[in-house]
Formats: structure tokens, C-alpha cells, sequence
């Protein structure tokens, strides 16, 4: 499936992610598939030509790109690119760092464009963000002040001054769609977390975001936590005690939310159209039937920021880096559900 | 898909369930189908008539059945049927009590269908028990001492003086073969109940039946409990302490198990074919992946019999019972599930 063209002018912007990782040539495998139509790469051309880039074009602002020949890889040109310390000398560059090693420059490049990208979607010059895989270690070692992309698009995101946007993790391909209400920890001490508030607020989120993509309000199912959803509090006491309460509450305030239904059967009613999105309690709840059709089909969208994100759901991959291996089905995934997300109203999130 | 004939003579033996529940209906829609091939009903002939049975032929022991004609439904004479307290009197017997109602009397010839397929099959007479569902209520009310049909069948299958065998929940469909360790519990009991024991008895148990299903030791994937199963313990340390453990303990016994795999990938991996089962600590993870391609091909196979026993993943269904909406198709798949499960080797597990 395609997604339908972009009604705006404003293209999709790609950041390249960590230089030596498998971000710059899944960008070019994508590049070459034709995946890349109305969106411009936030990166390095040096980078981009090392990684499979036939030729690359470099323009200074988003709405330069129907100026660039076709067969040319666009590359929007980051401020302050070259400046990083430790690469004056380096001969090539970034592109002559060796691949798959963690290196400073590569966090401190990435983290660079990534403020570069926001700064465009902000000034509404992008339709959205599509962001290729940084490694965490590589951003620390450049003294970045947040563990990954979520943390740092969240604090570019916000007004000054003001508190960064509570966001959700969404994890979605053609067939269903699922926001997250904890994700990275462990298991026992997300049920811990859970609370009327958290349940509420990810409702609050998923109905806002959903406003943006879809005509009408989003139908939006919430999985229990327990077997059968507590089986009226027989298999835990959660759903009665506040999940049902913040659906009643949700639903109070106009959102279309349903449920809390039995965790196991209502990926597959979503599945079958009977719901735009389900709200799932843990991560792998949520994961696991977003996966079990193919990883690669997988694609992180953040919700809650004031634009579309999403990017491909795997990792820098040090290990293959480099070789020509890396496929680039969760970059397409990500490219195409940025289109059809920031699409269909034409306007960000 | 068709599972092969049985190389055995020896059928499968269906138990009807509650007579007034959608069980008799779904055996006589399979029947239709040409679904109860080399399987016979242990029940009563007029409730599966007034079910829609055309003909039914009633046989004494299961090696009569290839003596029954084409196009009769064959049944087992289960005794002391008639004899159940309250029937004598009532015209049409179990056939004349009101569709979709608890009755005593339908718990008590449920458990008699149970009784005598178990006594038929520990015999070395079936090949296989595929169990119509019972109602809960109906079973209490007729003062039968178990709760449902895996502990009935785990007394009933106990030598005299045993303990019962300890059994597990499998459930299964044509891609994918989960069994829990834990099930019908609150999310927060089931953590505190997992432990090095229970998770390496079901590795035991698992191996123990899939030996009798296929040839070679099967392939047991472990998915872990926490998010990345863990991610080295900063998501929760039970791999580390326990799972991981359990793991090793049962490769030391020959068992050829693997993981703590993350739990969002691990079932996506095994329907690929890289596993034959995948153990999960909890309900929800096994049971997402298993129904979330749709429902009607979900089997609960209980593991740790001395034979093979299969159901179909559905209740009695009280309210569209006897309006011939209930679809057989879980019926089937069990039917087709126990056959596959218990030709291979032309033995019960």
C-alpha cells in the first residue's frame, strides 16, 4: 500500500540518524525503491554517498526540493554540521569514521539534526519527522542530555518555559494500531504504575492524535490488564478500580473510548475493523500482536508532540552496518505511515 | 488443512457437553461438515437429534463404529444415563428440557459422557477425547466436585491412590502452539506465582507431549515475562533469576529449550518455524498471539494426561443455544487438532 500523496507542499523530513549505523543506507535502500518521493534527508551527504547515495543534492531550506533533479538524493544541509569538535581533521569527515563503532561526533551529528528537523516542522516547512535509528551510548558520549529520540523530540517540542508534551508510544502497521500505557520497565512495577490518571491521559492523547489523522473520532478500545479483564474481579480488581472508570471518564469528555476488553481477543476485533486503535496496559500486551505478523511492518509513532513522528522500529544494528544487508522494510513502513498520518488533514498532528 | 487418518483403529470420542448448551448442535453442524470422520459421539442420541442428527446410530463400544452406516451419526450408549435422578419423568428426557438453562440434570449427564470416555480411553478404545463444553453452574448443581472439565479429567486420569497429574493449558491453531504456566489468575498473582519449578515442570510437561506428537524432540522457545525479557535485568529481574535458571535446568535434562526470548517478538519467530511451542509465563502473552488471526482457530489442549485431550475455545453459549447459529468451527479445529496430535504416533501421549 501507498500512502496518498501529501496534500501540502511541506515534504517529509528524514533524519539520518547515527552516522555508522544502518540509518544512512536503509535511507538510500528506500532512496532507490522510489520511497523517498516528497521527502528530504536531514543529514550528511557525505554520509549518504558512503552509504549507496547515487548522487546527492544539497538544498538549504524544505521547500527547495521540486528543484532537485530526479535521480539525486535530496539533503537538507544541517547548521553546524562540520563545526563538531574532532572532525575538523578528519579526512571524509563523518563518512570516515569507521562503521559500527560507537563515536561521540556520530551522537553530537545525529543530535544536530534532529534540532534541525524539529526546527523546520516547527516553522510548519515539514510535514513530518521520520527518524532514522540513533545509539544511546553515541549521544551520551556527546553529552546529548536525553537517552533517545522520544526524550529529546519531547523538550524540542516544548514552548520556552513551558513544561515538555506528555507523549505515548504507538506502535502501528496496515492492520492495527496500539498506544502504550507504560512501556520500559518491568512488569510488576508497570501494573504499579497504572493508575486512573495514566489510563485517562494516554485516552486524552490517542483521541487528540487520532483528530489529526482520521475524518471522524477514532473508535478506541481499551484492553484490560488481567485474564478476561478481571472477570468481574475475580482475576484482579484493576479494571473495576480504575481502568472502567477512566473509559467512563473519557467518554464523558466526548472521546469514543470502549472497554476494558478482555486483553486476548481485542487486537484481533480491532484487527477486524471493529476499532481504530487499542489502548493496551504493557508494552508486550501491546507489542506482541503489532509484531506477530512481521517485525518489520512494525512502526514507532510518537503521539503527544505537535507534529508526526514515527521511525522504524529496530536499532543502529552496529553489527551489520555498513555491509548492504540492512533491509529497509521498517524505514518504508515508517515513510509511508508519516504520509498517511500527517496525509489526511493535511496539517500536523 | 486435514490432519492424516488415524493409523489406529481406535476413534476419537466426543463428548456431547451440556445437552441444552451449543455443543450438541456445533457436533451435529461437524457431522454435516464430514468433520466426525473416525470419531464418535458419547452421548445421548435424542439431544443430538433434537441438535439436527439426522440418523443416529447407537453403539455399545467404540470398535463397532466402522458397523455404522453411512449418514448416521454414530453414538456411544453411555450408562446409567437415563438413570439420572429427575429425567425418569420427563418426557423426551434430556431432549425435553428448555434450551439455554442451567439444569442439574444436564451437569450430571455431562459428567457421565466424561466418566465413560475416560474409562474408554485409558482402555486403549479412543484415540483421543474432544470435549463439548460444560456449564460450570449446571456441574455444581448436579453436586459434581470439580469445577470443569481439566480437573474432572485430571481426577479421573489419576491411578488409584495418585495424586492427579499436573497439567498444563496449551493452546494452539495451525501456526502457532503456546502453553502457559500460568492462567486463570490476577496479572499481579500470576508474577508472584511464576517460579524456577513452575516454569521448568512446563517445560517438562511440554516436552513429555510433544514427544508423543512428533518425532523429533521439539523445539521449546521460552518468552520472557518482562519487556526485552528483561533487557539484562533493568526491566524487571525474574529472567535472571528464575526463568533463565528453569531454562538451563531442563537443556540438562535434554530438553531441547531456548530463551528467555523478549516476548514481542518470540510467537512472530516460532510462526516462522524457528520453534514448535513457545512457553509464556502469562494468559494474555500466549493467548494475543494465538487468537489474534481469529478466534474460531484457537484449541485448548490440556497437556500432562495420560492422553490426548482437545476442546474448542468457546462456552455453552446459553443464549443462541438450539437457534442453529453456533458455529462449529472450533469444534473442528479441535476435532482436526486432536487427530493430528494423537495419529503421529499412533498412541496418547
Amino acid at each position: 500500500m501507498k500512502g496518498p500523496a501529501l496534500p501540502s507542499s511541506a515534504p517529509l523530513l528524514v533524519t539520518m540518524g547515527d552516522a555508522v549505523g544502518i540509518g544512512p543506507e536503509t535511507i538510500v535502500h528506500a532512496f532507490r525503491q522510489g520511497e523517498l518521493q516528497g521527502a528530504v534527508v536531514v543529514g550528511d551527504p557525505a554520509v549518504l554517498r558512503r552509504a549507496g547515495a547515487p548522487l546527492t543534492a544539497v538544498i538549504e531550506q524544505p521547500q527547495d526540493l521540486p528543484a532537485v533533479p530526479p535521480g539525486c538524493l535530496p539533503v537538507l544541509a544541517v547548521p553546524g554540521l562540520s563545526g563538531i569538535p574532532g572532525l575538523a581533521g578528519l579526512p571524509g569527515g563523518l563518512a570516515g569514521l569507521p562503521w559500527g563503532h560507537v563515536d561521540a561526533r556520530c551522537g553530537a551529528a545525529a543530535a544536530r539534526c534532529i534540532e534541525a528537523a524539529v526546527r523546520w516542522v516547527l516553522a510548519g516547512q515539514g510535514a513530518a519527522i521520520v527518524t532514522a535509528p540513533v545509539h544511546k551510548e553515541a549521544l551520551a558520549a556527546a553529552g546529548v542530555p536525553y537517552p533517545g529520540h522520544t526524550e529529546m523530540l519531547q523538550a524540542l517540542a516544548a514552548a520556552p518555559g513551558q513544561r515538555p508534551p506528555a507523549v505515548r508510544m504507538m506502535l502501528a502497521n496496515d492492520e492495527l494500531k496500539v498506544v502504550l500505557v507504560t512501556i520500559h520497565q518491568s512488569l510488576r512495577s508497570a501494573i504499579d504504575a497504572l493508575s486512573f490518571d495514566a489510563v485517562l491521559h494516554t485516552l486524552q492523547i490517542t483521541h487528540a492524535a487520532a483528530a489529526a489523522w482520521q475524518a471522524r473520532p477514532p473508535r478506541i478500545a481499551v484492553a484490560g490488564l488481567n485474564p478476561h479483564a478481571g472477570e468481574g474481579g475475580l482475576f484482579g480488581r484493576e479494571e473495576i478500580d480504575f481502568i472502567q472508570p477512566a473509559v467512563q471518564a473519557a467518554r464523558a469528555q466526548g472521546i469514543d473510548a470502549h472497554g476494558p476488553y478482555a486483553p486476548d481477543t481485542v487486537f484481533m476485533r480491532a484487527r477486524r475493523g471493529e476499532f481504530d486503535v487499542v489502548v493496551a496496559m504493557t508494552h508486550d500486551h501491546g507489542l506482541i500482536p503489532v509484531k506477530y505478523l512481521g517485525v518489520e511492518q512494525g512502526v514507532n509513532v510518537t503521539l503527544g508532540l505537535p507534529f508526526v513522528r514515527t521511525s522504524p522500529d529496530h536499532g543502529t544494528a552496529f553489527d551489520i552496518a555498513g555491509r548492504g544487508q540492512a533491509s529497509p522494510a521498517s524505514l518504508v513502513a515508517a515513510l509511508r505511515m508519516a504520509r498517511q498520518l500527517a496525509g489526511t488533514k493535511a496539517k500536523p498532528l
